[in-house]
C-alpha cells in the first residue's frame, strides 16, 4: 500500500484530526474561515476543510497584529495557520476536534472571499436555486458534501465485491448509434461522416451482451447513460448505472450474486446486515400492494373483504373490482376529520377515486360509512375475515381492477406517510420475478418490451412465443427481476435471449420489420450466430442506490453537479448557444 | 469479503482451473470448442472458456452416440460437459490444465456457430478490418483479452492506491458546454432548449477545479473524454482519462503522490520496482535529446560536437545551429549502406533533413563524410570531445535549431529501432518540468496555452506576467509537469491559477476579450471569488498506461470497442443516418 506519509506543504495536517494526544505540537492547518468570533482581547477562527472544523484562537495581548489580522478574515476566506496545539478550557463535545485549539502564531491568508449568497451551514439559508448556481458553496455544506463522499464509497465497495467474483470492468463506448426503441437518445453529429449521427448510450445493454458473445464471462461497469425524456421531479438526462452482465447462468446465480452485493454494501458501509431477500411474482406483488416495488416496511396487505359483496349495496355489488386494506397502530382509530382529508385526498385528479369507504372499529362499535347497508355484525364479520381488530379502521375502494390496484397503492403509502407507519433505520429488501414480457400498447395497437428486448421468457413459457393470440403473447412471464429496497426499485435485469430465432420473433412480436431489426440490431443477430452463451444480468442506478442506504427521498445532492428539470446546468449556463463556424464545420 | 461459493448451475468449474488433485471429481464444464481432433475410436474436444483450455475425452466404445455428438460441434459452438478428471497419459506442459482432461459422460450443445471468418488464435489469419468487424470474436483471442483485463487491473489498483490516500472518486458532467479554445468539441442538440446545445467534454478540467473550491480536497475520476480531432493513428474520438486533483499542494506534492502511483501500479501488476523518477526540465529535454518525452532507455545524448565550426567548411560555419549524438554498441560502426539508407531516411519530407553527417572511428581509422575538411587529428578531437572510441559513429545534423532537434530526435529512435538499441523490460519514469506557459502561434499572431489557460506560472516568473513585451511573455514558465515512461507521456498537469486577477490577465494574455472571458470561463472566474484554495493536479491516459507497462507500442487493443480512423465503429455500424422525426424533434 502507498507511503501515506506524503510530503505536505501547505498544512501538516488537516482540520479533523487533531486530538488532545497531540497538545504542545506545532501544526500548519489550512482551510475556509467558517466563523469569526471576538471576544475581548480573544478572537477564534473556526477553520474548515472536508476532514472537519478546527478552533485557532488569536490573542490580542500576545500578538496584537496578528490578532488584527485575524480580524480582517471574512467568512470563507482561505487561510493557511502556523501554531501550537493546545488544550481548551471550555471544551466542544460536539465536535471531535472539541478538546483542542490552535494558539495561532502565523497566518497566511491564501486567498479572499466575498460573502457567500447564502449560509454555508447544514441548514442554509439558500433556496434551491442560488445553490445549484453557486454549486462550489453549496458542496462545501456537510449535508452535500457528505452524499458526495458516500457516493465514492458505495462505488468502491460495488467494485471491490465484483472484482473479487472476477467481474471486469470494461469500458463500452459513449459514441454509439441510435435506436428509436426505448426512450429518446441523445444524438451527435459526426463531421467526418457528413449527415451521420452519434447516440449516447441509453444503457450499455447491447455491448454488455456482445462482451459476453466475446467469452469475457463477468462484466460490470459503473458508467453513465443518458436518456433525453421530459424531467419529472427527481430525473437527470445523465445518470449513472451500475451495469453488470454473467454468461453460463441462470436467473438464480445472478440473484445470488446481487443479493450478495447489496448485503455487503449495507454491511460495509452502514453496517446494516440485511435478512435474505424474500421473493415475490410480479402478480403477488400487484395484488397485494398494487405495486411492482412494494415498501415491505408498511404492512397494510391489501385484503380480498369476504362478505362484503351481495348484501344488496349496488356500489358494491356493480363494483368490477373490490379491495381495501387495515389500518393499524393508529391510537382508536382514524377520526373523522382524518378520514375526510383521505377522502379529499383520493379523490384529487392525480389518485381519481370517486369516493373511499371505511370500516372502523372502536371502543364505541363499528362505525362505516356503508353502515346502512351492512349490520354491525356483517361488518364485525367483514373485519374478521381480515384480522381487523379494535382501534383499526378498514379502507376500502372500488372501480376497475387496475385502477384500484393503482388508487389503494398510493393511498397506502399516503397512510403511512401521514401517520408514520414507516420505521425508520429499517430494511426490507425484496426481489419482484416474473414480470410480463409483453405489454400491450392500445395507442399503438402492438406490444411494447416491459424490460427491454432482450430479455428472454421464462423457460416455461417457451412454447407461447409462436402463438398468433395476443391474449397467449400477453400471458408470457419474463426471466425478468427486480430488486427492490423499501419500496425502491435499485435494480432490475434478466436472463438474455441467446437464441437468433428466438430473438428475431420477438422482434416480430414488438412489431418490428425484418430489415428495421436488422438495420438497428443487425450486429447483436450476427453475434448471435458465432456462438452466443447463456447470459444474463442486471443494473442498478447508482444513485438511488446510495439514496435508499442513507434513508434519503431525493437522488439530486448524490450527483455532484446535477441539472435542473428544463436539462440545464444552471452552474456552467448550459446548454448554450454556439458558434456559427462550429456548425458550419458539422453541415448544420 | 463475498461468498465466493456462489451457486453455480452451468458449470461446476471454469475451463482453466482443474489439477491434477481433482482427478476423479465429476465436474460440469462450459465453453467453446476451440477444437475438436478425432483419432479413431477417441475424439477430443479443446474447451475454451475466458479462463482457459481444458481436453474434454470423447470414447466411440465406451459411448458411440455421445462421441457421434461430439463428432457434430463445430467450432466456436457453445456446448456443455459433464465428465469425470481424469489424468492424462500424454500430459501437455504448456497448459496449467494440461495434466488432465474431462472422460465425457454428457453433452448438451448450448448454441451452434457459423464457422468464424478468422481463426480465434493467438495470432489469427484475420486482418485488421475483418477483426474490428467481429470485434466480439476477436475478444475471444487470448492477445486481446488479456489487454482487456489487464486494463481492468490496472484500473482496479489506481482507484485502490488513490482511495487509500484520501482521494474522492466524483463524476463530473458529461453534457456541458462548449469552449472554442482546445481541439474540436463535439456537440449535442438540447431539445428542451431549442437553439442550444451541449458540448462533451474533453477533460473534466473546469469541473476538477469547482470540486476544489467547493472544498473535496481530493479528487479522481477515471473518466471519458472526447475530441472531434481528424484521427491519426492511434487517436480515438472517445478515450479515458485518470483524472486527478488537490487542494493545499504544490508541484511536490503532486509529483510525489502521482510518483507512488505508477510505483504501486508497476509493482502490484507487472512486479516491476520502478526506480526514484529522474527530473529534468523542459529545456534540457529538448537539448539533450530534442523532445519533451525523452526515452531514457536509449543513450545518445546530443552533443555540442567541439572542433567542428572554424575550420573553414562553409557548410558547418555558416550553419544555424549542428549538434549530433555518438552511436555505441553497433559493431563495428556503421556500414556504408547503412549510412545511405539513414542518410535517405532523413532527407524524406516526413523529416525533412537536407544531408546527415557522419564520423565512424573504425579499427582502420576515421571514415567521415567530412573528412575533405577535416584532418583526421581534428576529427579525432571532435570525437574524443564527445567520448566516442573505437567502433562508434558520430551523427550530425545542422540546420535552423528547431529543424536540428526535431530531427535529430527522430533519427535518434530510427537508429535505436533499425539496431535493437532499446533495452527490453526495462522501465526509465522521468519528470519533465518548467515547461514554458506559452507558445506563440504565428498564423493568429497570438499565444497559446502550452498546457491550458489554467495553469500557473512558476513562482519565480510571476513577475513577468505582466510584462507587455513578448519575448518576456515567452520567456515565462508555467508549474506544469509531464510524467514520461521509456518516452511516452503517460501524464501530464499543473499547478493552477486560484487568483481571479492571474486567471483574467492570463487570459488577456490568451487573446481572450473580458467578453469572451466571462462568456466561456464565467463561472470559474465566478468561483474564484469565493475562496478557491491553492490546487492543481494531472490526469493520465489509461490506454498508454496500460500499453506502456506492458511494452506494447498500440493503445487500440486495450480498448474493448475501439473506432477507426474515420471515427466509425464497423461493427455496429456508427455513426449512421437518423430519423428525420428526430432531426424534427430537435429542430434540425
Amino acid at each position: 500500500m502507498p507511503d501515506n506519509k506524503l510530503r505536505k506543504m501547505l498544512r501538516t495536517h488537516t482540520c479533523g484530526e487533531l486530538r488532545i494526544d497531540q497538545v504542545n505540537q506545532e501544526v500548519i492547518l489550512s482551510g475556509w474561515v467558517q466563523s469569526l468570533r471576538n471576544l475581548g482581547g480573544l478572537s477564534f477562527i473556526d477553520l474548515r476543510d472536508r476532514y472537519g472544523i478546527t478552533q485557532i484562537a488569536f490573542n490580542m495581548e500576545v500578538n496584537s497584529s496578528l490578532c488584527d489580522k485575524a480580524r480582517k478574515c471574512g467568512r470563507e476566506f482561505v487561510i493557511q495557520v502556523k501554531g501550537k496545539v493546545s488544550e481548551r478550557s471550555s471544551k466542544n463535545a460536539n465536535r471531535p476536534t472539541g478538546d483542542i485549539e490552535i494558539i495561532a502564531q502565523e497566518l497566511n491568508i491564501l486567498n479572499e472571499s466575498k460573502v457567500p449568497p447564502f449560509t454555508i451551514e447544514d441548514e442554509s439559508d439558500g433556496g434551491e436555486d442560488i445553490r445549484m448556481k453557486y454549486r462550489y458553496l453549496d458542496i462545501r455544506r456537510n449535508p452535500v458534501k457528505d452524499k458526495i463522499m458516500f457516493r465514492h464509497q458505495v462505488a468502491l465497495h460495488t467494485r471491490k465485491y465484483l472484482s473479487s467474483l472476477g467481474f471486469l470492468e470494461i469500458e463500452t463506448p459513449y459514441l454509439i448509434k441510435s435506436t428509436p426503441e426505448g426512450a429518446r437518445d441523445f444524438i451527435v453529429p459526426s463531421r467526418m461522416n457528413p449527415g451521420q449521427w452519434y447516440a449516447l448510450p441509453q444503457s450499455p445493454q447491447t455491448f454488455k451482451q456482445i462482451l459476453m458473445v466475446g467469452g469475457m464471462d463477468k462484466y460490470f461497469q459503473i458508467v453513465r447513460c443518458f436518456r433525453d425524456e421530459d424531467l419529472r421531479a427527481d430525473r437527470q438526462p445523465e445518470f449513472t448505472q451500475i451495469d453488470c452482465e454473467m454468461a453460463f447462468v441462470d436467473r438464480e446465480d445472478i440473484l445470488q450474486t446481487f443479493e450478495g452485493m447489496m448485503k455487503y454494501l449495507c454491511k460495509e458501509i452502514i453496517n446494516v446486515e440485511l435478512p435474505d431477500f424474500p421473493r415475490m411474482s410480479y402478480d403477488e406483488a400487484m395484488e397485494t400492494y398494487g405495486n411492482d416495488k412494494p415498501d415491505l416496511r408498511i404492512d397494510m396487505k391489501f385484503q380480498y373483504l369476504e362478505g362484503l359483496r351481495g348484501k344488496g349495496f349496488q356500489v358494491i355489488d356493480n363494483a368490477e373490482y373490490i379491495r381495501g386494506f387495515v389500518v393499524k397502530g393508529i391510537e382508536s382509530a382514524f377520526t373523522n376529520k382524518e378520514i375526510n382529508e383521505l377522502t379529499d385526498w383520493v379523490k384529487r385528479p392525480q389518485i381519481g377515486a370517486k369516493g373511499l369507504m371505511y370500516i372502523k372499529f372502536t371502543n364505541e362499535g363499528v362505525k362505516s360509512s356503508i353502515s346502512k347497508f351492512y349490520s354491525e355484525e356483517e361488518l364485525l364479520s367483514i373485519g374478521n375475515s381480515c384480522s381487523a381488530e379494535k382501534g383499526d379502521t378498514i379502507l376500502i375502494l372500488t372501480g376497475s381492477k387496475n385502477q384500484v390496484l393503482k388508487q389503494l397503492s398510493e393511498l397506502r403509502l399516503e397512510v403511512a406517510r401521514r401517520n408514520n407507519l414507516i420505521p425508520e433505520g429499517i430494511f426490507k429488501p425484496l426481489w419482484v420475478l416474473d414480470f410480463p414480457l409483453h405489454e400491450w400498447n392500445e395507442d399503438e395497437k402492438r406490444f411494447f418490451a416491459m424490460h427491454h428486448p432482450f430479455t428472454s421468457p421464462l423457460a416455461e413459457d417457451l412454447h407461447k412465443m409462436s402463438s398468433a393470440d395476443n391474449k397467449i403473447i400477453e400471458s408470457i412471464r419474463a426471466a425478468a427481476y427486480d430488486l427492490v429496497l423499501n419500496g425502491t426499485e435499485l435494480g432490475g435485469g434478466s436472463i438474455r435471449i441467446h437464441d437468433k430465432e428466438l430473438q428475431s420473433r420477438n422482434f416480430e412480436l414488438l412489431g418490428f420489420t425484418k430489415e428495421e431489426a436488422e438495420s438497428q440490431f443487425g450486429f447483436i443477430l450476427g453475434a448471435f450466430e458465432y456462438g452466443a452463451p447463456p447470459h444474463g444480468g442486471i443494473a442498478f442506478g447508482l444513485d438511488r442506490v446510495c439514496a435508499v442506504m442513507q434513508g434519503s427521498t431525493t437522488i439530486r445532492d448524490y450527483i455532484a453537479f446535477p441539472k435542473n428539470n428544463m436539462g440545464r446546468d444552471v452552474m456552467i449556463d448550459a446548454p448554450s448557444g454556439i458558434d456559427s463556424k462550429q456548425l458550419k464545420e458539422l453541415n448544420l
